[in-house]
């Protein structure tokens, strides 16, 4: 079976550890966001793509949910000690050698997916089973801006920097995905999609995760005409993200911080949509969209409990294949 | 007084550091060895500098004479555990911060000379008396490299490359200085030699930590045309370095692995020459060169003896003003 998942940073990592645990010969493709890589101390760093990586490849700091495991924070030391800026994000000494290759095999002239197929050689090709493959969404530059008002005044800033140091505590007036208009599909992105038995949208930021990557030239395209079922699991339980500050996003995207609002945003795509068993009365709704949806458990507590949820929505999947996809 | 020294890594700076407990309110200017440059992992290293920054700054790891104190190397395994070449140069957690900022500095455009002076900000800025202004030799590209032959093939290797991996074990057959034919001196280096009270040559590598300073266009003119008298510290005891490779690279250039070829390197600007205690048997050999001779302590044991080493350096400075070189 091809499995082709569109992935943010933890959501999607943790998901895809769990659908690893319960297809192991799948043949697994995600499509990662990078739109919001950054370049930090003249380091390119792509949070989302080094997360999902770090997750399925055993080297994640488990309760942080991204960064290495075992870090060690030297370098982040001596560059404060420098006055080096920005000081709000901080880079560990392990995770700072991936963005050392990254930067250098970029300034070499690699594009950042041959970058990120060579770092991945490392982490995900001794995973048991057929494996995952790890693909930019872009090889272009994209950074998710967010539009805020400071003191009367409106300015953007990079979107980790609202995130990391304003704690999205300011409202976003409006995101702006900078350089998308430009973007094409990384290669093998358009062919893993239209090669996929099954489409999955893992419980990532709908805004500005799950959100980029469709917006990239001819992904949602695909992903529309895909034969396959797309099937996605609501990153939103009750009126709150399970994790993370999805909701300040959704709110600037004018969309209902729901189950029901996040299906809402994808409704062209999808053809199922699982949201959490005390979201039970979200399910009317939800297929009232034309989605098959099922209420489950949604909290990936630990790999188990996260496979149960693949297997949820693959079974989903499979329920809805030769049904109403195939109808329209 | 104003003092200028030439210096490599660590015998100048070890040297230097002596200098300002003897005469902490000279104004002292060091022309740094910039020819070991490399870049590694896209980062822009310079050993002598640093070197030199780190001893002053009270930063470096003593034992080792290089290098950072409480250094740490999570970066180094990572970048082995990706397979980074090259993996015979370890760069420490701590100095490769000094890296990032020096690589980040030089792409965005600022020469190496500015980028030196922000990174002395940190270590110097807070030194007793009048302190210290560390001055790369050149702003431009200069790298030493080493012509060695192999399986009867020749090839040349980075200085760095063949100290460090070779261990200087393979003989050099040339020495070549790779850019110095276009390499001008860096703003203020030719005019803090004009201004100089003394000029001081430390016991730095004569042939690849002196020499290439020396070869930057209109650096050896300037020494020679100063009215101040030059002294310099004989790298050599007997007929070996007192720490390093130097007798490699002196039988290379042809020179003798004494006190004596040394000054003879040297003799067409040095005033003042001393030379260890132990080889008092030098001096009269050195005089018939024209160079007033001293027979002192030189060993850095640590830096009060250093201080006396430095302190005879003046004195013999002090002994020349008015004499020899006046003549001339």
């Amino acid at each position: 079976m091809k499995i082709t998942a569109l992935a943010g940073g933890i959501g999607g990592g943790r998901f895809l550890r769990g659908l690893l645990r319960a297809v192991p010969d799948a043949e697994v493709t995600v499509i990662g966001n990078t739109a919001d890589d950054i370049k930090l101390h003249g380091l390119h760093v792509s949070p989302d793509l080094d997360t999902v990586m770090y997750t399925l490849g055993g080297g994640v700091h488990e309760d942080q949910g991204w960064g290495r495991a075992e870090e060690t924070f030297s370098v982040a030391e001596e560059l404060a000690a420098y006055g080096a800026h920005p000081q709000w994000f901080t880079l560990g000494d392990r995770d700072i050698a991936t963005h050392l290759v990254r930067t250098q095999m970029l300034a070499a002239g690699y594009p950042l997916s041959a970058v990120t197929e060579a770092l991945c050689d490392r982490w995900l090709r001794h995973l048991p089973g057929r494996g995952v493959r790890l693909l930019p969404m872009t090889d272009d530059r994209v950074e998710t801006h967010v539009v805020i008002t400071e003191d009367g005044q409106s300015r953007a800033v990079h979107f980790q920097e609202w995130w990391v140091r304003i704690h999205a505590k300011v409202p976003a007036d409006r995101i702006v995905l900078t350089g998308i208009e430009s973007a094409t599909a990384a290669p093998g992105v358009l062919e893993a999609i239209a090669a996929a038995d099954v489409i999955l949208l893992p419980p990532s930021n709908p805004v500005v995760s799950i959100g980029p990557i469709l917006a990239v030239a001819g992904v949602r395209d695909a992903v529309a005409s895909s034969g396959a079922p797309v099937v996605g699991l609501s990153p939103i339980i009750g009126t709150a993200p399970v994790r993370g500050m999805a909701d300040a996003v959704l709110t600037t995207a004018g969309v209902d911080v729901t189950p029901v609002g996040v299906a809402g945003m994808f409704s062209d795509l999808l053809d199922g949509w699982l949201v959490h068993e005390s979201d039970a009365a979200s399910v009317a709704p939800v297929e009232a969209l034309g989605i098959r949806c099922r209420a489950v458990p949604l909290l990936m507590h630990d790999v188990d409990a996260t496979a149960a949820m693949a297997r949820e929505a693959l079974d989903l999947a499979e329920g809805v294949r030769g049904g109403q996809r195939n109808e329209t």
